[in-house]
């Protein structure tokens, strides 16, 4: 057994970070990663399972920051959605651009990485769905409430990595829902 | 060369159709599909690519009816998509709900077949958030009106899949977006 190591999660992922950005994902193994972070294999397998999980392991507080202010929150359903996604935007995002484009840029470069992407955002989304059904509501409202607010995320995260502005994040999620609002709305129709 | 065969695409689709359901799709091979078809390999790969494609090739199909219908009408864009699925529900899915049941039971029992449909339906909303692009919408608008009009989709198609009513898809399309129009309206906000 190896032994506990203060942090191995944390060192673990700043290395897998770093040789994704060095060399590539695909160049970059697991024992080069042990190595970085002066660990070893098994210890990185024990925490991350495989390669890719080291790029993901931020989804759990983002799931555990949107279900939180989802069950809290006495908004209704869109709201509320759309509330959780801008105050996850400000405890985890904020400030965090550049590392966050450089994330973005390293998951563009693998398929791999790209399909562990949308499962994981299938995962957070169900775990939305599911924080909204345990409020009473029906499957149908939980849903559209969801996709609705994920599409609405999706759009703003795009805008916020690529554009220079100085906006943040959770301004940007909050102009993205009020358009979608309009374009959605009975009022907008001809 | 294989010579001509009188509507070979369809008799191998068929072939596939029968045999995923027989023997399940990892038990299928494209010999058997050709076989059942009174064709040979040759000729299989030369129309579909690979064992999936003989179950997707109806997505071009829902493509075109979708881009045709968004590029004529003259309906604000989310009612567009709208109006394009419902179209699209006539022509392609009315009155096929048992098959497009076999079909989904198909897909649900093969992690390669439902990232196979992933890639279409990404496929599928590009091509519609560039017909309403070329119709002069920014790209904000035309993502979000193309990924809400998918979401009410998905959602009424899940519906008509698993119900015994005999509401039509199209009915359950228009009816879903009035769920989507009510829960994210500014209005609906507490």
């Amino acid at each position: 057994m190896a032994r506990w190591q203060p942090d191995a999660r944390g060192r673990l992922e700043a290395a897998a970070f770093e040789l994704f950005r060095e060399r590539g994902f695909e160049q970059t193994t697991v024992a080069d990663i042990a190595a970085r972070a002066g660990l070893d294999k098994r210890t990185f397998y024990r925490l991350f399972g495989d390669k890719r999980e080291a790029l993901f392991s931020g989804s759990e507080r983002v799931e555990e920051a949107l279900v939180k202010v989802v069950a809290e929150t006495d908004a209704a359903p869109f709201e509320a959605v759309i509330a959780a996604f801008r105050q996850m935007a400000v405890e985890i995002f904020a400030d965090r651009r550049e590392q966050v484009r450089m994330r973005q840029s390293i998951i563009e470069s693998s398929p791999e990485l790209q399909e562990r992407e949308l499962r994981k955002s299938g995962a957070l989304m169900a775990a939305v769905t599911a924080a909204l059904r345990a409020k009473g509501l029906d499957e149908t409202t939980a849903t559209l409430a969801t996709e609705s607010g994920g599409t609405v995320f999706r759009v703003a995260y795009a805008r916020w990595v690529a554009l220079d502005s100085d906006a943040s994040l959770a301004d940007l999620i909050a102009e993205v829902a009020t358009e979608l609002s309009a374009i959605t709305s009975a009022s907008g129709r001809r």
